[in-house]
């Protein structure tokens, strides 16, 4: 399994991560003072995950899972047993 | 900063990820036969990352971050060098 994450560009304001943030406030709690979302995608890939597969998930990650001008591809890897399983 | 990762539950339907499993083999990419689609979240915290606020990191994740009833937390962590400065 390849994992691919994707963020919204820090310079762009995040209204779904700042209705979070705004919602932790009014919630009481005090540790975090800003929130980002972003997405996360399981690539579940036919046999073992080599260079190749890796190459390609990173293309398709910036062509088509990630819109780069809002977003930034932040990680493409190979996912660890213990995220496979999860 | 703390990263949670939210995935829809393995049990149900991801439209998303479908949608996306959908376009990539329309496009002739054949390495993946499966995607799913979560969501990762950035928690800035206010000083140092203790267990106190990872716990809370977690409360947060399990009742404002995820619904349950349809995800799981897939993880909730500090981030490491690397990813804070991505």
């Amino acid at each position: 399994m390849v994992l691919v994450e994707v963020m919204p560009k820090a310079e762009l304001l995040d209204p779904q991560g700042k209705a979070v943030a705004g919602a932790l406030h009014r919630l009481g709690s005090s540790a975090f003072d800003g929130v980002r979302v972003g997405k996360r995608f399981e690539l579940h890939v036919v046999g073992p995950v080599t260079d190749a597969v890796l190459a390609e998930a990173r293309q398709v990650a910036e062509t088509l899972l990630a819109n780069l001008v809002i977003e930034d591809v932040v990680s493409v890897r190979e996912a660890t047993d213990l995220e496979a399983r999860a």
